[in-house]
């Protein structure tokens, strides 16, 4: 993926030029690049990839449109200018190994594409070369009900994989819950998360096994299918998370989670940002068992209203907390009980309940919607995590400066695990792009200064690749950058 | 480690000679040596140690008894005859860079060493070396009540930990609890688990970031501090389980829990190991969240009452399922009512609780004592884990041909995540080594038929090389291999 290729491969990494004044390192741009296939050389690989795949279908597609369709993302922060040359759209592992092994002999770059939901151009192709994307890999190919785990082909949506259990009648579910559209290779790729990830974590720890096609395209199965084990390196945390730059997923093997006997969602709102992400803390040191708890601030409140994804329902626009539970029905109104305490004692309002499983999912699709709300507008979105103590401080030392800059900016975030978002509405013509570059900066760095993260979920992709470096330090780089050579010594991926 | 050393450098993996009939690989175990440094090169390093972190206190010491208990365990089913030439007791991050600054440069092999109880041989020295032994390094680093989160220094065992959270009021807990005697070092380099895995799962879950020193010295530290970071690979969920192959663990952040409102131990009875069987995992395909589940058969415990651990109570010797529940007093209450309906379906007898928090120690310690009175015997133990619906079948054929053998075994296990253990007496001096590695081989094989791991949580060491091959396959070693060779090109971890 880019943003291991441009910051480890050979460039940023290596030619660290200084720091400045602020602490920012001063990095030369003007590294060497790697040798890649040339124009020529890619088309012979395009032609040898379809001997080796067809006759019966072509899988390789180089119309102008799908191109495009891959290399640019409307909803992406950064674009690069350049398209890949050609779209693979592999049937199965074998395939994916042979596009691989011909991409390797001709150095041909790779660019992995799933869900194309990603927001920091995860996927996008500075240096040409095929995109492989996975749409037609989408079958589930096991399902062990008894084992309570399923095998998955990449381009299954895990709302649609829960749509399929469901309609099993299995009991079971993905809980694994990021945006509508996203895929489970994407969720792999970036170790996703979801609002549900205070009670049920993120996509690492949820599996159990990948069938990976290294850069060579050799064929790898990360282990075997327990639920525990030790036996060698743990490669699963390695790939997941990896950005599809060490090996090509083709097949995951996940948990599944038994559907709660009962599920409660309620809202409710506070005076002050401040006091939502305090009552939040507390909820998480009290050990209060919540599904998900999320925060949004009264901006994102009115922008719900305004997108009117949730009519005939208004919501009251003050900064909200949203709380799902589940669990039996005692262990549900128990939970409810302890919240309710804590909300109060830091100035929180009544609590709004869901009265059913309809408006179970309006009210939860306010909190779900949002970010769609936003993409309606004009925006750039960005997100940062710090240890719980420190939630309340970046909030609002983050969201007052947004309103000094008289920008319009508001807070999201699934504020159970330190993780929050901040979207910000702009006009990219008049100026207003690099006040928002400048506040992101800002608040990337307020979070590293508290011992943050400048990515809680959304990762790396080509827009924070300095952040990274900054975050991470030279060495541990260097580090990530040893492995990724040892796994791509020609760094396709 | 050694098995990496073994199977990965220069050994196994490149020298597969071919497959025999039972699908077992034939190995070439003539495969070169990496030249290491001679004795006379281990001298002058170790006085280059001793210069760079003397004068005023010698880390290293020659002793030859110390030589011998850092090369040897009791309690380990397999012993190499080397020794390492000296033991190193470093007190901080920097002198474990030192140390290891030193040995890259003079090949001189590092062997880690923390709590010593490893069960596979994990830190023998077959090719002499350093032993780093981190006694001295046992300190709370930081603790962070409000982001519950704690910094700590690698020999720091859990029960010490939980000992220090406890007396401080912190209302806080580490909940990984394998043996007692283990250390926070240790634990990381096994990805260890323990009784508390059903709910809290295993170590690596509960790493928030390590400070590591590399094979030539260099110190990263894997992440910051926040509880969800996607920022870069996932370099924590490499080390923690790397036994000490990739790098020194010198300090760990880890995650806390808070300490539950209310917690009951209960055991139940059941005629045949099958029963109990079914009856845990239907209790997982229900999703009661029990806070730990153990399966005792009835030679395990006869053997604790045997050994006196938990006089003057006896226990029915029968196999036996140990629950621990906590959570509220009314969710307790609850998942209780839940588990007793399953048990009864599945043949089970009376729930015995424990009345009062001594008797809760007493009930639990049967299960926790029941390695320690196995070891007043002699005996040999292994591990393996299969898919949930293949627990009952694996533990009865395993157990059937124990017996057959006349041999005197038993099982235990963490049968919440699909783990269990295999004891097996035996005398060692009368042929009797034989029949066991043979019943231990097939019961491994047995596991891996059923798409299992030869190891849910003791890991590889040097006692299961020939395991890992089987069970991962030469393509993924391979990858383990590079790995290693990146981040270690002289082998010498």
């Amino acid at each position: 993926m880019d943003w291991i290729r441009g910051l480890l491969g050979w460039g940023i990494a290596t030619t660290i030029t200084g720091v400045d004044g602020k602490g920012l390192l001063l990095l030369n741009r003007k590294a060497p690049i790697p040798q890649y296939a040339s124009a020529k050389e890619m088309e012979i690989a395009i032609k040898k990839i379809r001997e080796k795949t067809g006759p019966l279908v072509d899988i390789i597609s180089t119309d102008p449109e799908d191109l495009h369709a891959h290399g640019y993302s409307e909803w992406s922060t950064v674009n690069t200018s350049s398209l890949p040359v050609a779209v693979a759209y592999p049937r199965s592992t074998e395939q994916v190994s042979t596009i691989a092994r011909v991409c390797h002999e001709y150095r041909v770059p790779i660019i992995p594409y799933s869900g194309g939901s990603s927001l920091e151009g995860n996927f996008s192709a500075p240096f040409g070369g095929i995109s492989v994307d996975f749409a037609h890999m989408d079958q589930i190919v096991q399902f062990n009900r008894e084992d309570m785990d399923i095998v998955v082909q990449p381009s299954i949506g895990w709302q649609d994989l829960n749509d399929q259990l469901a309609s099993m009648g299995s009991g079971l579910f993905f809980p694994v819950d990021p945006g509508p559209t996203a895929k489970i290779g994407g969720m792999i790729g970036t170790n996703c998360s979801g609002t549900n990830a205070v009670k049920y974590g993120t996509m690492k720890d949820w599996v159990i096994n990948l069938t990976v096609v290294l850069a060579d395209g050799t064929i790898i199965k990360t282990r075997r299918r327990p639920r525990k084990s030790s036996a060698g390196y743990n490669l699963n945390g390695l790939f997941v998370g990896s950005e599809g730059t060490l090996g090509l997923v083709t097949e995951a093997t996940l948990k599944l989670a038994v559907v709660p006997e009962a599920l409660s969602v309620a809202v409710v709102t506070f005076p002050t940002i401040r006091d939502a992400a305090s009552a939040a803390a507390e909820v998480m040191q009290a050990g209060v068992p919540v599904a998900a708890m999320e925060v949004m601030d009264e901006v994102q409140m009115r922008v719900v209203n305004l997108g009117g994804a949730t009519a005939p329902r208004v919501w009251r626009e003050l900064p909200t907390l949203f709380f799902k539970f589940s669990g039996t029905r005692a262990s549900v109104a128990e939970d409810i009980g302890s919240v309710q305490g804590i909300a109060r004692r830091n100035g929180g309002g009544r609590f709004e309940f869901a009265r059913d499983g309809r408006e179970q999912k309006l009210l939860w699709s306010a909190r779900k919607e949002s970010l769609w709300s936003m993409l309606a507008l004009r925006k750039g979105s960005t997100d940062v995590a710090v240890p719980f103590s420190r939630l309340a401080d970046i909030i609002e030392v983050s969201k007052k400066e947004m309103d000094d800059l008289g920008l319009f900016a508001s807070i999201l975030g699934h504020i159970g695990d330190g993780n929050f978002h901040e979207s910000i509405l702009y006009d990219p013509n008049n100026g207003e792009r690099e006040k928002v570059e400048e506040c992101v900066k800002k608040m990337v760095r307020r979070a590293l200064d508290m011992e943050g993260t400048c990515t809680g979920e959304h990762s790396i992709g080509w827009g924070k690749k300095e952040s990274l470096l900054w975050e991470v330090g030279p060495e541990t780089l260097a580090v990530m950058r040893a492995i990724k050579a040892a796994l791509d010594p020609k760094w396709i991926l």
